[in-house]
């Protein structure tokens, strides 16, 4: 396998000289366009379809990124991955998130053990777990259900499964499946905690801690925080938390827990909503059924990712035309925009996702690299982003490439006519005409009211988002951003980059400071 | 009062003699870094002091912007905005929401009225409703006192609301004026109202429906959805409804409320928090004297920004060092990092004031200007955010300058001390640990683990976020953004951007279209 950098590939240079190829406003007007819609997609899994038609893109350049794909040997690095190489180098680690949903290739073995045999065991405790908690077996101290989940994590042990809770809750209600109600505490500000804790029957709420090393600084203060308070209700701790860790970890035999679910190094926090991380939640809250449902999705999309041709590859082409808007066409942001309420927080997730994977300036032999990686990532849901940063999305300096996600129908069912319309249909008609207003514009004499166009967008369309949409939703970015690390030789699983202020912090809380760290601390009252 | 572009001023080119001058590695180290933290601060009002130590500005540079301040204009342009001048040229409009909370300048006489009489005229109404709704005067069609308020409205409805209503719920709850719940319905999308009604009993819910003109689509819509499910519920809405829209609106002398406030076109829905259009929810939820303190730290930050020097005037400093960082450095985005829980939704509505009103390409003449303008602004709050995108931010290969926000107190009350600190001082301790991290780096042989710093950050620190402490926060950033807008010489009062998604969505709903957006529409099974 080889590990070039992207300036090293001859379809990178290639592709400088198509750069302002491609006027949006030329080729989506008229017939033409519609035959793009028709034309550029590609199916995702999970009964979604990648579109790409207002991208910047023509025949040339897409043949030009499958050859640059294929120079870049795209293909065989995923299936080094999910084979299980030590493609983290950093840390020395295998790749394997994957296999908590499926197994594209070869047995994964590890540290002597059958890797997705082990995944799917904590599957299986988990599911019985939340099963038992469902019917009433497992109980609370006076023999009465447990209501609520409530999630003690940060970071990837709460953004991911955040997001797919609230992206199936009403989904679930209207579907009958809806066991109990989630909660999250993540900050270590006090106020998250107390909240939450405010919000909630301590006496009916299962918590569950979750820190792969069992050392997080924010999870372990505000588990701290809550038997705090347990304790201060009257409540035994320990009958109501349970943990979800490494193996090796202080948490994982510990009698302070009703029980202890696991994951290893191998599964990035970023990448775990699909390993016990999500799975705990997810299946208390839900059912291990609907749980199952969301990793057949994930499966789905994996296997597709694992297609050789990009154009049949939606991750992969996704990655591709990224790195060319990056790179070629220079747009340093990428916005997500979700029409869909119950998405309101999967744009956060994939500012994790890609941003502490793919924000990073070496190479994965750590050398420094000649050209940009990961773009911001930013996003809300429409049509809220309609009356709110929209204005610079079509008229500012800069052009933001834009990631649009509908579906046809809402989860609820319920909706209301008004004016010949559902809401649902209201929503519909304005995704597909923002896509065509930033991809045309429209000429103004007026200058302050003319729309240059030219601005890119790709859609994700679905027919409703059910767990096997979402768990697609969610293996497409995945894979994506590790397309993506591969094009630019970065090592997209370690995160270096959060090591200096922890420790400059425990510097502060041990008074071991000097200068200005010292007179910010003084400012602050530390 | 003279127009000019950026690019026509002399500060403007001096400043570019200087880009690159300043490493904070150098500045911050040591002795120096703690001298420039105690020097570089300025008072915000409401109890905040904005620290720009950690900025890439020294005295050289500074004294180059308080020139560039003069040459453009600022003080004289935020004087002619208060004092009633037609700012908002393109939509031919003054720009008043300063009076809201207070007056600075000359009585602003407009259609006959005293604008801030009329707008305190509001407030008092609102007040009297507000004590009507919490002594049990006003009630259900049972004679039930009313727990929750419910606000639908989007855009500056529904972001800056919602986010000041965050930012002091906790803090209410502590202190003794937590009058009622507030929840939000924005989204056109009909899972947004389905949960949130399924959230609360509506027969114990006002809503307020929140309109300038009383034709926004998604608002009509969401009103439409309530009032059907009040029928259903059997409920009178014409008992449960409040509006608050312009006089001129359909819904300002409806029946089918129970009474209308008033705002007006002077005040654009992104400026809005402090009108009718904040103050009818938090009047509700925490009581109008809260509501009256949050104006009071509005009108002192108000106060501040008319000092003409702006080493003395955070606001303007704020804004000229961004247009440095923009400019003349050329950094395309910027981090909003609250270390504060309540303040989750803050950068959010920062999004909308920020690139809505700055996001764009022509000036307040219409003529194309050759610089870029507002920035990308996003964020979550600390330490939150540590865990999840800072990789990039510390070691992606674009610098994003970041503002933090940091309070020494936190608003509950509540707390617990873990190896020898609180959750409060391990907050502060990292938001102390990051400006460092950034602002320094620090060297590593691997350079996986290097960091190279030199990536600039400013931060307001407060005591508590008290409703005093949040006005002025709010009237910091209405104020940057106002000066930046002068700088760029842009109109930061419209929003024409908006407009062609609306007219292409009516298209898409009439089904009165053809190529590319016909079948984007068909995608979509509209």
């Amino acid at each position: 396998m080889e590990w070039k950098n992207l300036d090293q590939l001859d379809h990178y240079h290639q592709l400088q000289e198509y750069a302002g190829k491609v006027s949006l406003k030329t080729v989506m007007s008229g017939e033409n366009g519609a035959s793009r819609v028709a034309a550029y997609q590609v199916g995702m899994g999970g009964g979604l379809t990648y579109n790409y038609a207002s991208k910047q893109v023509d025949d040339q350049i897409l043949s030009c990124l499958c050859g640059l794909a294929k120079e870049a040997g795209l293909s065989d690095k995923y299936q080094e991955l999910y084979n299980g190489a030590v493609i983290n180098t950093g840390e020395k680690r295998r790749v394997l998130h994957q296999l908590t949903r499926g197994q594209i290739g070869d047995d994964v073995i590890a540290d002597g053990v059958n890797k997705r045999a082990f995944y799917v065991e904590q599957q299986t405790r988990i599911a019985e777990f939340a099963r038992n908690v469902h019917e009433g077996k497992i109980v609370n101290e006076k023999g009465e259900k447990f209501t609520t989940a409530v999630q003690i994590g940060i970071g990837g042990s709460d953004l991911g499964p955040r997001a797919m809770y609230l992206s199936l809750e009403n989904w679930a209600r209207k579907n009958g499946c809806f066991h109990m109600e989630a909660k999250f505490i993540s900050n270590v500000d006090p106020d998250d905690a107390a909240s939450v804790l405010a919000s909630v029957d301590p006496s009916r709420c299962i918590f569950i801690l979750v820190s792969k090393s069992g050392t997080t600084l924010e999870t372990l203060t505000n588990e701290a925080f809550v038997k705090d308070a347990l304790k201060n209700a009257g409540l035994d701790a320990s009958r109501h938390m349970i943990a979800v860790t490494s193996e090796t970890s202080p948490l994982a035999s510990s009698s302070d827990y009703l029980a202890a679910f696991f994951m290893d190094d191998y599964i990035g926090g970023r990448y775990s909503s699909t390993s016990a991380v999500g799975g705990a939640v997810l299946s208390l809250a839900f059912g291990p059924d609907v749980f199952a449902r969301f990793l057949n999705g994930a499966a789905e999309g994996d296997a597709l990712a694992n297609e050789k041709d990009p154009l049949k590859n939606a991750a992969m082409l996704d990655a591709l035309i990224g790195v060319y808007e990056r790179n070629i066409l220079g747009y340093p942001a990428t916005a997500v925009l979700p029409y869909s309420q119950a998405l309101s927080r999967f744009p956060a997730h994939l500012q994790q996702l890609d941003m502490e994977s793919n924000g990073k300036s070496v190479n994965r032999f750590g050398e420094p690299v000649d050209y940009p990686t990961g773009p911001v990532i930013f996003g809300e849901p429409g049509t809220n982003g309609q009356h709110s940063f929209y204005q610079l999305l079509h008229q500012g300096t800069d052009v933001v490439p834009l990631q649009f996600i509908g579906f046809r129908n809402n989860q609820t069912g319920v909706d209301v006519d008004i004016q010949g319309s559902t809401s649902q249909q209201k929503l519909c008609a304005n995704v597909a005409a923002q896509i065509m207003a930033f991809a045309c514009g429209k000429a103004d004499e007026n200058r302050n009211k003319n729309f240059e166009g030219n601005r890119p967008s790709s859609i994700i369309i679905g027919d409703q988002l059910t767990p096997e949409a979402l768990g697609a939703l969610l293996s497409h970015f995945e894979n994506k951003v590790m397309f993506q690390g591969f094009l630019w030789n970065l090592n997209s699983f370690d995160q270096e980059g959060v090591q200096l202020g922890k420790i400059l912090a425990k510097r502060v809380l041990a008074h071991d400071t000097e200068g200005a760290l010292k007179a910010y601390s003084d400012l602050l009252n530390i």
